[in-house]
């Protein structure tokens, strides 16, 4: 049986939708990976009747590991160590090297000179932020919130306590495994394999019935936990298993593989970006953007490294730039209009042609919500590929939901469109 | 007292963090907006087991609705009717005139004509997303899985039950809002305001002094709920009171912007993109894009109606891109760098020349995690703004955070810096 952790995810600017929360998907995939189950992430507000009850809902729920994100700053309505100390029945103590390490960072990033007073607003920031629950380990913190490991308390789980904004969260990660609590909990997981296959091009239903039909020719396939989740026109099909069921896995992939040869161009999880950034390896690349407005290039330069491929691009919104940046004539925007194959393609390679690159990839469509025409609803999106010593190819696509969600699915279209002219 | 409702994600992919959830937190807003306050959101897995006890802890807790998401699809891991339907005591059945409607709309989705039989995978799904709880109201599918509003059961809150696909979720809401079990809810509504602030280059410990001062100064401040929330750069000030305090809030709002005139560019809350649209108003404006490699441009296209003054822009991530499409001197290139306030001065000149625009925004950086030069470490970016009829100005600044953090602050900052020319 796998440890199992709960996280409880504080703040009424998350609770209120204000801001998505991004640091519980983060710290359950990292505890997925070292074979922690989650069992329940719960999100509550800054009031510590809520939070208590979220507490004492993961320990009767018999969590092996309590994990709180949020609460830590220095304003008032952060509550989350008071609160976890007064639940676990251990009280606060001001901890002085911590009340120490916090003031130097504060006066360095508020660059107070050693010899001068710190403002009192800050000196009584500084003493909340350095209050430790007894018995408990305080982790050196990266902002000026340190996390806070707390043991094991009775019948109750270990506690740790991490920051709310996610480059301290993540960045106080290692320091807080290394913590006796947390290290206690990851000594009793199990070997746990978490395997990726990514497609494009496959609807749910249709791999739904590929598994249904895995299920009855592959023996013991339950072993293995199979998700699948659809994002922007991409399907991932998740599995974890312990390393001993790797035989059963493998023989699912092939029969996935074998069933949606076309459609799976990741068995191996790796992401679309680092599929392309591999096949575009001796090649330039640059863009022509319309409707997606920069969104491709964006994606393009997203790699640390992307600049031994990308050359750039052009957003040519308006078509007084497609014609008089990337050569359009302006009579076959007459005759075709803006979004068309044949403007796409020489989006395309006027994209080429001014950057010099030896691919450019181009969209031009309607975004919406106006915009439509006859023949060319909403969502209607023309491509364009221009490849160095190759015909240009087009396409047109017609992609459903609004505004953003077009410009998104045009963009990962884009994008696919490379990948396929490529490998 | 308020109504408070609870909410619960369904969905492994969403706990083990490979998608990271959007129905909750829009979900909540739009309680809150109602006047509901979100007393808990939960995550749990397509696991029987551990969605009923997020069933039996918010029901614990008193909440007067509960909220699901998720779990309606055609697999074998969608568990959310049967198990919200054992929870409730309600026997599931076939609603024969759900069963139909969502067997047409599978046929126009897969195109089988009406006289030709659905393959009996389809027929499989079709029936089980036709399940309905005894005594539930269904709510018409917008993809092909239904809502269900269930009334209190005994001493069970009602229960609305939404799909997981964002869009279809969305689609549904106002028919959910219009069921008996949830209007019964908010008949108990007491009239909420909801009002932000936004600000940029304001610290929260900033913030939070001003706030403290304005607890002294203003009578009844605790009247209002106020949160705070620091997002790529930006601080939004949030307040949720009953309308009886409407001027305490418009007391605490002249006081902010007393303390922070220079940083309060938002008072009633519009967004960036907004009041930049606004602003841009009888102008046209053009990008030149290095490190942020078409982000502010596609922020700039973000909006519909954007092309009445956004003409495009070159992601000119390359050096021969910046000579070559927008003019700027190899020399000067090679005497300052390309991360220089020179080039980004020149970029923007060239961005407008080449697209004719009034205004132009470059960009010009150093993203990380590699490319540091001594005296220019990770993090710096250069900007350039050229404004018809004025002196081109330049600015430079050093962002913390990785790759993806680095390239979103300098697109933000691009964008204040263009609000600030205009306003």
């Amino acid at each position: 049986m796998n440890a199992r952790a709960g996280i409880i995810v504080t703040g009424t600017e998350v609770l209120s939708g204000q801001i998505t929360d991004r640091n519980g998907p983060w710290v359950a995939a990292r505890l997925l990976d070292l074979g922690v189950d989650v069992a329940h992430l719960g999100v509550c507000g800054d009031r510590p009747h809520d939070m208590t009850a979220q507490l004492a809902f993961l320990a009767g729920q018999g969590v092996d590991l309590i994990i709180t994100t949020g609460g830590l700053g220095p304003t008032a309505d952060d509550l989350t160590v008071a609160t976890v100390a007064e639940f676990c029945g251990r009280p606060l103590r001001v901890d002085d090297d911590l009340e120490r390490a916090i003031a130097g960072i504060i006066r360095r990033w508020r660059r107070v000179p050693d010899d001068e007073e710190l403002p009192s607003s800050l000196i009584a920031a500084v003493t909340k932020q350095a209050q430790v629950p007894d018995g408990a380990t305080p982790i050196a913190p990266t902002g000026t919130a340190p996390g806070i490991a707390i043991p094991a308390t009775g019948d109750l789980p270990p506690v740790l306590i991490l920051p709310g904004p996610p480059r301290e969260l993540r960045a106080m990660w290692p320091g807080a495994l290394a913590t006796a609590p947390v290290a206690g909990v990851l000594a009793r997981r199990i070997d746990v394999v978490h395997q990726s296959i990514r497609a494009y091009g496959l609807s749910e239903p249709d791999l739904a019935q590929t598994l249904r039909r895995a299920e009855t020719e592959l023996p013991g396939l339950s072993a293995l936990e199979v998700t699948t989740c659809m994002r922007d026109g991409e399907l991932e099909i998740d599995s974890r298993f312990g390393r001993a069921d790797t035989d059963r896995y493998d023989a699912l992939k092939a029969l996935l593989r074998q069933a949606h040869p076309q459609e799976i161009y990741s068995p191996d999880g790796a992401s679309l970006d680092d599929v392309l950034a591999g096949l575009l390896d001796g090649w330039t690349i640059a863009t022509a953007e319309s409707c997606t407005g920069g969104m491709v290039a964006a994606r393009l330069t997203d790699r640390a490294g992307s600049s031994s491929y990308m050359l750039g691009g052009v957003v040519s919104y308006a078509n007084e730039v497609k014609s008089g940046v990337l050569g359009v004539p302006t009579a076959l925007i007459d005759e075709f209009g803006a979004v068309s194959e044949p403007v796409a393609a020489a989006m395309a390679e006027g994209a080429r042609r001014v950057t010099g690159a030896g691919i450019a990839i181009s969209t031009s469509g309607i975004a919406g919500p106006g915009g439509a025409a006859p023949g060319k609803p909403v969502g209607t999106v023309c491509f364009g590929l221009a490849i160095d010593g190759r015909p240009t190819t087009t396409a047109t696509r017609h992609f459903h939901g609004g505004r953003a969600m077009v410009r998104t699915l045009a963009t990962v279209y884009a994008l696919h469109l490379v990948r396929r002219a490529l490998g």
